[in-house]
């Protein structure tokens, strides 16, 4: 039997709210099995871009990653977001080892090409080191990861940290029973958005064509789901969405928030 | 016989300078031995903290690293200058892992306590991890070290990058052959601060001595040179200070810079 590995993902809400973040960081270092966390951003790059006069650029209500654009989340995803995150992580006797993608090659990426849309320094997972991280587990290390990639042609890339995520889980997969767990600022997949109480339970592909056709779920959770089935598909073992507040309920009984289940 | 492990430091005139640093992390990845980087700050945390009125502190003509300046070398070392080494070396075939003392708890640092001045966030090195440096060493990982530790009570500190670096070399001669080579702007340590020529070879304790009397050594190269001497004392193997572009031939021959001696 596999030894189990729960990878988490906290949004950027949760990083947001600096209260939020140290209890759901008590939690997470309090899960006894072997554990690893990508976060997202939160708005502070968008702060700090602002008082840094580089512009968010848009397009086709994307947003765009230009030069200027890519310093400010290396420095504040890479830098501000995870060493404190991993800072925190130490003092509750959690042994955390800051990555982006480019350090000890976790996580290769392939700038993303321009076809409509130029997207800028964004980068799409293309190989995950499965071998270093598991090495990096093994030595009880905890695994914290930005979400920012890297080309081997010198560049960080931006990369959404949802299918950083999933790819890291499916590398993972290789070596442990691994659940993929995403925490965000709702219970779950809701079945009514003003109803934060109207979680759905568990999702089939069946049940998320249909919620998808009536509408009940929206744009903003269909990357997530879609990412989530596809990582069970290719070897994930559970996938489930939940209130940031909830992980350890999440992990021990897999009575909160929505799982994902093919 | 110990295996060979050169740890070098480079001073912030180098990291400034991109054609500067990116000829020098050519060099630097063609050591054929294990290695490891230490890298400083460079001017680049004082202009951002400018953009972000983050105002630079002094007492007694000492930098105070209060808790805005704390994040913004966070993001900065830790974040842009750690994370662009690190993708530049990838893309030339060194596997690089970049590391705040944070990361995998290699670094331990004490706040510097309170006495006529308080310096804020700043950590002085209690206790370097060798043995997990020597792990990431074995798997052929290359450490770039940001100039940051932590305290272990959820604290980044802000640490000296030179005495960062040989409080390195100095746990890692407990496994290693080391030399800890000291790169920057100037040859080595100069008799005549005007002419860039005037290498002095060799220094020893006696004619340290006799340079700090007659004002030859000044101020500002006394604190890296008590380190080098330190560092001999306690097992290092060779400390060499030397320019950036000839770090290949301080490796190689010892035949440029200036090289300390007991």
């Amino acid at each position: 039997m596999k030894q189990k590995l729960n990878i988490i993902k906290i949004g950027g809400n949760v990083i947001d709210n600096p209260r939020a973040l140290t209890q759901f960081l008590k939690d997470f270092s309090a899960l006894a099995d072997a554990k690893a966390l990508i976060h997202g951003g939160g708005k502070i790059a968008t702060k700090i871009a602002v008082k840094l006069d580089v512009e968010t650029k848009m397009v086709e209500g994307r947003r765009i990653t230009d030069l200027p654009m890519l310093e400010v989340v290396t420095m504040v995803y890479g830098g501000l977001v995870n060493k404190q995150i991993v800072a925190q992580l130490q003092a509750l006797d959690c042994n955390a080892i800051g990555l982006t993608g480019a350090d000890a090659g976790v996580i290769l990426a392939k700038k993303r090409p321009v076809r409509e849309i130029d997207y800028g320094y964004v980068g799409d997972v293309e190989k995950v080191n499965d071998a270093i991280i598991k090495n990096f587990i093994d030595n009880r290390l905890t695994p914290v990861f930005a979400p920012l990639t890297f080309d081997k042609e010198g560049n960080i890339l931006n990369t959404n940290a949802d299918t950083q995520a999933s790819s890291v889980a499916v590398a993972m997969a290789n070596h442990f029973d691994v659940n993929l767990i995403y925490c965000f600022e709702k219970k779950g997949v809701l079945s009514d958005p003003e109803d934060n109480d109207s979680v759905i339970p568990t999702l089939t592909p069946v049940s998320y064509t249909n919620y998808k056709a009536n509408g009940t779920i929206n744009a903003g959770m269909i990357p997530k789901l879609d990412n989530a089935f596809a990582a069970l598909q290719k070897g994930v073992s559970k996938v489930i969405i939940c209130h940031a507040d909830e992980l350890q309920q999440a992990v021990a009984q897999g009575q909160s928030g929505t799982q994902i289940i093919l």
